[in-house]
């Protein structure tokens, strides 16, 4: 079969030529002999993928010495438990609440101390982004928490919450690498690799050195960060192949898309066709407030819950797969990550035109 | 170049059909249009891969139905977490520590209660296995375990530990279906699939009904077995590239092999051939007693560094490639997985009989 454009909130889409490239090395990668899948991870040519993916990464996203980066396991959930047990040091942590995830990592948080939702967009549906501002944050808190990019509802902080001088923490599963971001603001960042970077079963942390010391009584060897800085990722076998993959991913930004800066120009271009063409429909609207738009997931709606069942089939069948919204929102979503082609858009907004049209 | 004969204590050899499979799948897996890769998880399709790869663990290794099976991350180092965090009930566990990850297991047991060491074979470098008889065994402790095969000192249980009534846990990392076994003599079974049965980023769990329940307050929701077993795996996004590798990688033991029985005979067989030669050999020698040897796992010494080195870097050039034994031990370590073909091993002893002839 064809192709399918695949807008699914993640897993989704990856660069054809990166999985042409997996395919072509699979049994024997760089005339090794071998599969990646099958190398020793303390073998030479194995340290050049990952020191290659760490470098490609440190170098898109301008990460200054003296953060660390790490490939860890888990998903973002796991992240969830490590921040508070690494970093709620005084016991208290402020999380902004803008959607499904962020109010997962605010409870696992809770288990470990006073985690306090500082601010929340549940009201609304988090179809928004609340103002974060220093007097709503305990300026003697030992973080702030943020969900960067709101997978589900289809909301982004598209300016930077202003926290004061509280280390500011932020999961940006569903945007890395999607715009430059500048690192120093952020303590941590961490980001499951399954929608811009990767396949599921890598995270990648990004951690400012002077966050990382003791941790909290009983915390698992495995959900130290220090214990992962100190050993380059290489405690226990790292996810090898998921890692390969990555710095395919990241190459492919940094040499076919040319850096952040350009990848951001394509996102915005590919989601601002999406919405202008919401925007002036007859039929389907986005359902988030407009300073608030994601680049990466738009989930949008007829009004009409069977015409939104109706559109969701005749779109699969037409080839445009995983549009169904998330439970909790209902309507349908297009996920547009970094790998979905300009065309895959373009030709989702004439598929929506003729349904329109039609129906 | 040639494939080479890899001996990588893990992750290590995939059968080559395996591997052709996943190349000729990676832009389109069964007409679907996509790689497994980018797969929603909650997609039908990606349905039948996760519930078709548990299907065929159970169906292999004979699991009952009153054993959940579950796909998770963080490598075997995390079990040594879960283990206690979900199990050591009463506060009180019972360690068999026959090498550096059965200790690694102990001590972070001892994080959460009072974690015994009831044997030990660190008196002879973990050459042996321990007699395991219930007299050595606390009888009201929460569990016993132990570590099934030690990658690193070569040894294994080749009779099942005697822990009267108590329950017991083995980590099976380094020999999982390799052979079959008795999961109805085990509370809970888990292995990381990088050695026998994936790519690393994986761990398979099969743990008893029974043993599910209330955890210790303060674990992590992602090391909380229970909620992996109520969701089937799918609580967050799972390593899901890694779990269709896995599939393809049993559904080759069972249809290429003929099943877990006959696995083991060519186990048996391949490392026979080789205990065999080092038996006879004026030069090399086995460091394991000969009743508790490791079909996957054989070091093995020349009684001279220097002519361990030599041989080493000569059997590389030769296409022989990691047989550097571990740090702890030194000398050679051949792992020889069910991956591993019958040539690899036969070739290997040709290649030090000439070794031996020529030094």
């Amino acid at each position: 079969m064809a192709r399918v454009y695949n807008f699914s909130a993640g897993p989704s889409m990856m660069p054809e030529s990166v999985l042409k490239k997996a395919a072509a090395e699979m049994l024997d990668y760089a005339g090794s002999g071998q599969s990646v899948m099958e190398m020793s991870h303390r073998s030479k040519i194995y340290g050049t993928i990952i020191e290659g993916c760490e470098a490609v990464l440190r170098e898109l996203l301008g990460v200054p010495d003296n953060y660390k980066v790490m490939f860890l396991q888990g998903g973002a959930s796991t992240q969830f438990a490590m921040v508070p047990l690494n970093f709620m040091k005084t016991g208290k942590a402020d999380y902004i609440v803008t959607g499904q995830w962020a109010k997962k990592a605010y409870q696992e948080a809770g288990k470990y101390g006073d985690a306090k939702a500082a601010a929340s967009s549940a009201d609304k549906t988090f179809t928004y982004i609340p103002k974060v501002t220093p007097d709503i944050i305990r300026q003697d808190a030992d973080y702030v928490h943020v969900c960067y990019n709101n997978t589900i509802y289809g909301t982004h902080y598209n300016t930077l919450p202003d926290v004061g001088n509280v280390p500011l923490i932020a999961d940006m599963s569903s945007c890395i690498m999607s715009e430059a971001v500048d690192v120093t603001k952020f303590a941590a960042i961490y980001a499951g690799a399954q929608k811009n970077i990767g396949p599921a079963g890598l995270v990648v942390a990004i951690v400012r050195e002077d966050m990382l010391g003791e941790v909290r009584e009983g915390t698992p060897t495995m959900l130290d960060y220090r214990i992962h800085a100190d050993n380059g990722s290489m405690y226990n076998t790292p996810p090898a192949y998921s890692i390969y993959i990555c710095k395919l991913i990241l190459e492919w930004i940094r040499d076919e898309i040319g850096g952040l800066d350009k990848m951001n120009e394509l996102n915005k271009y590919k989601s601002g066709m999406f919405y202008d063409y919401l925007d002036n429909s007859n039929m389907f609207s986005g359902t988030v407030v407009k300073e608030d738009r994601s680049l990466m997931n738009i989930p949008f709606v007829t009004g009409n819950e069977e015409l939104d069942k109706k559109f969701v089939k005749a779109a699969e069948a037409a080839g445009f797969v995983n549009l169904k919204g998330h439970r909790t929102v209902g309507g349908m979503r297009a996920s547009i990550y970094n790998a979905m082609p300009v065309e895959g858009v373009e030709k989702l907004i004439d598929f929506m035109k003729d349904f329109e049209k039609n129906n």
